[in-house]
């Protein structure tokens, strides 16, 4: 399935597909060069700067698939540690090449880097697609509160001041207070922990993206959303978290969930983010550097990707 | 406040206000004649058949209350067991008067008789809100879960019906499964014991209304809802319940809450009811029934609302 090149990077190909190397990855937020593309396919030529995301597959005739939320569908085939259709086991962006269907890869555009550019095919989706969703681009000066800032959260920030958004970080400490604010383009700060100014939020956002995965209390989140706001949980706390009902019944308040995006809002958000000069905070490592990386993520030290340079970190054969 | 007559039922009236005995009432589903009417007063007059429902008064200034939302309002004054401006503790329907704001009285639609039509001044209006709010009345066809078969489920069933919703009836036993069916127009009924039925129902319902207020578990309705589903909680269980987020996140379903409605949307609720012959099912009782019904309302039995006829329980003086 890989060409005849000692290609660097990954591969992307259909049935009648795409094949590609590609330069910079993290395992599901893959960018690089299409080196080979199937005969019958249209919408790419070798030599394109491609993406892949989260999927590489889906049942291509259920309702979500016929109403471009292939993410949502009930045969969907995941990038990495997911099987294909043949039964083989996918490495997404661990491998250095990798072929899926034309459907399942994206444009990238001029305006976006590579590197920085590759986490927007998980984050970035992962917050765009709920902001339209659930309304919060719909009236400008909305107010969005974003609890928790990493990988999903600092994306967040940028993505909504560019829908024109007033954003708050929610954190559990300041630490993070004045790079919310002057790096990433917050318009506050508010620290759960300071019982005053929880207090004095109570009642002010709209909407708010909990971007935590850790168990947490969603009473504290509920309080700050004014009535009719909404919720939105991104992150995935592997156990049930405590759901309050007095107040989501008498703020007819909502909370809800949202995965990634379908291809066609996914090709969307990238042409948003170059549109907006939207990338992610990365640190760019060689394939050599992954076991301290992992040492790293394991406590929380990057800010806010790490994205592996696949193709400077293997030798040409 | 009370007007000179010597009046049976309840009052109502406002500062320049409403004045009229309730023939039908529970404590905050009151339906009468108005027997005064302030003199600044337009809406109504004397002889006039009106409601009042679960809000006799709120701040008509905050954001709330200028979209037609006093439900809403923080400064609700509640028509039972709350605190008029004056500090006076409400009666309700147990009063034998009651002198209501004119902006808080509802004109009572011809069509709609006084004794059956009362409860749909808090249940009605209870899952008509939501179904309008969150979308269920949009398309027809929507296929509609209700969980819980009582005095808010059964006028579920019944609007949802009249909003040409498939509405499948959800309970822990069969018992009411006839019931249901011939007698309320629901389409199917969905035993949860049943463990095959509720995999073959997997995925199939837009939208679920929760009317249980004992706990429960959320896992098994959420299952029922397709892609997009949503889950609306109008039972007040005393505990938060277990929220899982996977099934979330996966499916980008929501779990959300409504209480009540506001005034305007109550009035048309009204009228939607009595164009469409929907009341509740009640039973009629004299005041010197009602430690009997309290009794049998502590076993849930009651299909679905008692109802007190105050102007025929009071002697004439």
């Amino acid at each position: 399935m890989v060409d005849g090149h000692k290609a660097f990077g990954w591969a992307a190909k259909d049935k009648s597909g795409v094949l590609s190397p590609f330069h910079f990855s993290r395992r599901h937020e893959i960018v690089g060069i299409a080196t080979k593309v199937g005969k019958n396919v249209t919408k790419f030529k070798e030599g394109d700067r491609v993406g892949v995301g989260v999927i590489i597959g889906s049942c291509q005739s259920c309702e979500s698939c016929n109403q471009d939320l292939e993410n949502y569908c009930s045969k969907l085939v995941f990038t990495y540690n997911s099987r294909s259709s043949d039964g083989t086991r996918n490495q997404g962006g661990y491998s250095d090449v990798i072929v899926v269907d034309h459907r399942f890869v994206l444009r990238f555009p001029d305006g976006l880097p590579s590197d920085a550019g590759a986490p927007l095919l998980c984050a970035g989706i992962t917050v765009y697609s709920p902001m339209k969703y659930y309304g919060m681009t719909e009236d400008s000066g909305k107010h969005l509160g974003v609890s928790g800032l990493g990988g999903l959260g600092h994306i967040a920030v940028k993505i909504g001041k560019a829908f024109g958004l007033r954003v708050t970080v929610i954190s559990r400490s300041s630490e993070k207070e004045r790079e919310a604010i002057d790096r990433l383009g917050a318009d506050a700060f508010l620290v759960t922990t300071d019982s005053q100014k929880m207090k004095d939020a109570v009642g002010t956002m709209d909407f708010i993206m909990d971007t935590v995965s850790a168990e947490h209390s969603l009473l504290p989140l509920f309080s700050l959303l004014n009535v009719n706001g909404k919720l939105v949980m991104l992150g995935l706390p592997e156990k049930p978290l405590e759901l309050p009902i007095f107040p989501l019944v008498s703020g007819r308040k909502m909370v809800g969930g949202s995965q990634i995006g379908g291809m066609k809002e996914t090709q969307e958000m990238l042409e948003f983010c170059a549109k907006h000069n939207i990338v992610s905070d990365i640190e760019l490592i060689k394939m050599s550097d992954i076991n301290s990386a992992m040492d790293r993520l394991a406590r929380s030290d990057v800010r806010y990707r790490f994205v592996i340079d696949v193709a400077n970190s293997l030798s040409p054969a």
